[in-house]
This record gives C-alpha cells, structure tokens and sequence, in this order.
C-alpha cells in the first residue's frame, strides 16, 4: 500500500491511503489520525490500512482526487531523521577520501548522522534559504520509516522493522558543511530541512523493485528541466538499509517512526555533465563539481540559487513515478 | 506551574499538572492528553494547565501522590533535542581548548550539536550500557522546551518562546566520542538516550531564579552517595538560552516541543575531586579527570559502571529540590 498526509489544521496533518497509480486517494482517520499513530501500533492497524488500500485500488471505494501539491512529508515532524552513508561512491566524491585512511575506516562502519526531525518538508514547499550564497544543493536519496527496534538489534529484527520506503532530497548547504565540521559536532547549519516525495510504500507493494534491503529502481533528478542524474539506487551499495539501521542502534533503541536515510545514491563513472538520456549522472551538485574539477580543472555547475527547480522521481515500469514526484522551488527568506 | 508526563499505555504518557511542593499532582488529560498536545496550542491551553495549578496548590483539588518513580521524560520521545555548549568552562577542560583558535571561533558562536530525540529516559529510569568500557559519564545541564521559532528570529522572539524549563544529563559514552568526532559527522554513538528530571516549570514560577534567559540556581551531582559538584547554573554562562536558541534558528525554524540544551554546566575553579561541602566540583567525570590530569599528572576519578547511581538536583529555598531528582543507576544491556 501507498500512504501520505494531507495538509490539514493540525501539525500532523491527515493521514490517506493512496491508490497504486497515485491517481486518488482516502482518508484513514477512522483508522489512524496520523502516520506516526499508525506506526505506534502498526502490527493492530495496518491491516485496516492494506484493506482500505485493496478498496480504493479495486474501485470499490472512490476516494478523492489525489493531489500532490496538498501534501506535507509523509511525516510532517518525526521523532527520529538519521542520515547514514551507504553509497561510497558519494563519499570518495565530496569528501576526496580514494586511498584514505578515512576511507578505509568508513567502508568498516557506515557513517551516520542525526538530522533535524522536527520540521520535514513536504514534496511541493519550497526550499527556503536565509543567505543567496550558501552553495545549496540536492542530495537524492532512499529512506526507510521504520518500527521500534531495540539496542543491538539482529540483523533479522533491523529488517522486519522496515515498514515504508520513499525517497528523500537531504537539502545540503555547502557553504557551511565545512564550519560544521570543524566545530567537530557534526552537520547542523548545513543541513536544513529534508524534502520527502508525496508517498511512502510498504515494502510488499515495491515487489522485487525491493530486495537485499535495497531499493532496485533508478532515481532521476531534473535541474530547471535538464537531467542531472539517474543513478540506480540498487547499484553500488556499500551498507544497505540494515546495515544502517544495525549501526545506527549500536548503542541505544530506536524508537517507532525514526526515519534513516541511504545517504546520496551514488554509481561508480567517471563522466561529466550534461549526460545523455541514458547517462547515470549525479545525486548531488557537489558530485559533479568534483568530476568537472578533476576533469577541467574547474567546477562548471552551479548550485542552486532562488528560481531554480529540482524535480526528482524514482522511476518504476512504464516510466512511472512510483513515490511521486518531489517538486520544489528555492525561495529566499524574506527578512 | 510545574508539568510532568506519567507513565501509561501509550507512548506519550499521561500529562499531569504537579503542586509546588513536588508532593501531588492531577490529571490534565482533559486539556491536553500529552505535553506535545499542550506546547501545540500552548496559548490556548495553558492558562487551562495554569488554573489547574492554582487550584492543586491551594488544596481546592486533592489530586494523587506524585510518584517520581512513575514519571516519564516530561516529552518521552520529542521532535527536537539540540544540546549546546553554552559553559566555556566545560569545553575548555573537555577539549584543551585554551587559548586555541577552536576557543576564539567557540566563544563567539556557541556549538551545537543535534541530539536524538525518539527515546528520552525518565528520572529514574535505568542507564543501560551495552558494553562496560565505554567510559560512561554525565552531563549536568539545563534545559528549556520552547514554542515554535521562526527561521532568523529576534532575540524577543526566541526568548517569549520559551515555554518550560528544567535540567537533564546529556548521558556520554566518552570512548566513542573520538570516533565520532574523528568521522566528521558528529556524535551519534556517544550520545545515547538523555535524561530529563521528574518536572518542566514555567519560567514565571521560577521566580527570580530565571533572568536573562538562564537558571540562577546550584544543580548539585553525587555519585553513589558522595558530592561531585554543585556548580551554578547561572554563573560564568558565555551564551545563555536565548543565544542558543538564536543560533540553533540560523538555517531553519524551529519546531513546537524542541528542547534546547545549555551544555554542561561549568564554573571556573581550579579545585580537584573531592570536595567539601560547599565546594563547586564538576557537572561531569571528564572535567575533573581534566583537572586530576593537570594537579597530579593523572585522571583518578573513574567513569561510571554497571551499579553505579547518579542523583542529579537543582537546589532551591531551603534545600528543596526544584524540578525534583534525576535519580538513575547504571544498568549492562542483557544480551
């Protein structure tokens, strides 16, 4: 089944069942009056949910028309956004780690970090921006909404603790990763609100587009209309989703509805842009400033700047856009 | 008025609205059923919660005991836990930051780190630690939970955000915290679940032990039975609440029921463990192995092991006990 929150009078937001092709779609207050409500006692309602979602795809109910610029974060607010590094692909790119000791540390143990949960950015709102000079950028990756899982959990228990799949777009300053990093107490400025695509999925409703933990479907990222990328997500992973979820409870449970992202979905290749139709591309600007540099001896992509749109979809059969489409705008924060 | 959440069959507990004097509390479930519930209407609800104070104080509502073994983090799970370092004290002995240039750039803005939020402990809660060598420690801190906050705000706004104040231990795991740091993403491993005294107390209750935005009251620490420190929280403050909440709001809003952390409290001195009883001592075990380190040439304080129990109180007239006692023993995670 497919799930999202609607924009209503309350933070959480209304929680509906979205049809397969995500065409309409119903509410599930009766059953839940919120995502996070669901999860708290998913194994109890989630056969409610799949039930109306086997109504609403067979047309036996009619729902509404099924809009995606009514939509907020599948969770508008989570108690949890861990952000994990699955691919290293990313992390020899924008971290110039290739033969490092860091390197070698991180393809050990994933890196993760603890993002801000408490205002997610649905897929339509605008990407806000208090500075024109912050070197913005996308980062487009997969992201797992999960159930209560204990400290030290089994590889089986991080597994069966996924409950959604989505994608996300993990909204990078540039400008300040570095003071972050040197304060030495991890991202914080320079990551501001992630963005989510309308609907999250059970894995069962992914079939085999979900396997090994892993997302089996190509991610395509659009600037302003060109194509930045299309890296598969499902190519080139290093730590899958448990892995992540596996390290991310080393030393403490993970409470229902904690969200872990797959870090930027990155494929090995040594082209530039612009790439052709079938090219694979890049998850994030900063990739492809690190290909340019090496190859021209100078970055030739900008980032992003008020004005400038980012569409990103992951593409399942028929071309369809399996989570929706995210769609946002950056707009400047009007003093 | 002083706010506790009572254990109950659901993961937000059971708001309850607590007397003066800690010995009894009532209800407050038809105003809100969870704290979360009332910081989200908090202008509409609270004068509600607040004539219910009136009432348990002035004995027109008996109430039940209040238990503070039965409390639960005053938020069990929030949306937001930012910790930041407003003692430069604390990051000069913990760091050797002396006289560095990581002082300069840290004394004119505060750290801040993002702390995971889906799993608070309550004051009595066990300490549970998967490993005995991790060089477990506590961090004495105030902290405040706030209102929601524009990105960019003013000092007025951040400061009228401020909603409920109280103290907690930024449980460390200092082992780890290397290795963190070392990875570049910030703590994620040494910061396990934080602990959160029995009650959260409007500013205005507070009297004049809450101006200009900190906590003008000894927090005294004692391990196993014998005193650590009692330094006072409103003393040798670099950056107090509002700075932090400022600085937390650079890149992004702020969400209802984020709590904002001051950092381990710390007063300038130059003693060592023990100390007498009107002494100062230290708001965590890494701070005096610091100054053992620097008087004897090595730390002889050690971190804390399974059994050991850590009593955490900010003092108030005539001895009592503000927002009650964090009361917690350590605990091995049973494999």
């Amino acid at each position: 089944m497919k799930l999202a929150t609607l924009r209503a009078n309350r933070p959480d937001g209304q929680l509906v069942v979205v049809s397969h092709d995500l065409s309409r779609c119903v509410s599930a207050g009766r059953i839940a009056p919120s995502l996070q409500a669901a999860l708290d006692d998913w194994d109890r309602l989630s056969p409610a949910l799949a039930a109306l979602s086997t109504q609403l795809d067979k047309g036996e109910i009619s729902g509404q028309p099924f809009e995606p610029s009514a939509v907020l974060a599948p969770l508008p607010r989570a108690f949890q956004w861990i952000d994990g590094a699955g691919y290293m692909g990313h992390l020899e790119r924008v971290r110039s780690l290739k033969g490092s000791k860091d390197e070698e540390l991180q393809s050990v143990r994933p890196l993760l970090y603890q993002g801000g949960s408490d205002s997610l950015s649905g897929a339509s709102d605008p990407i806000v921006v208090p500075e024109d000079d912050l070197a913005l950028d996308f980062e487009v990756e997969v992201a797992v909404i999960i159930g209560a899982v204990p400290m030290r959990p089994s590889r089986e228990q991080a597994a069966s603790a996924i409950r959604l799949v989505t994608i996300c777009n993990d909204v990078s300053l540039r400008r300040l990763v570095a003071d972050d990093l040197q304060n030495g107490f991890g991202f914080f400025h320079s990551k501001p609100s992630t963005s989510f695509a309308p609907v999250a999925v059970t894995p069962d409703t992914l079939g085999d587009r979900w396997r090994d933990n892993r997302l089996h479907l190509p991610v395509r990222v659009e600037v302003n209309g060109t194509l930045y990328g299309q890296p598969n997500a499902g190519v080139d992973v290093h730590f899958d989703l448990v892995d992540l979820i596996v390290e991310a409870a080393r030393t403490r449970q993970l409470g229902a509805g904690t969200i872990i992202g797959s870090g930027t979905i990155a494929n090995h290749h040594d082209a530039t842009l612009p790439i052709k139709e079938d090219g694979i591309g890049f998850g994030c600007i900063a990739e492809a400033r690190t290909a340019e540099k090496a190859k021209f001896g100078r970055a030739r992509t900008s980032f992003l700047k008020p004005g400038d749109r980012v569409r990103i979809a992951a593409i399942g059969t028929a071309g369809r856009s399996v989570f929706g489409d995210i769609d946002q705008t950056v707009v400047a924060l009007r003093p």
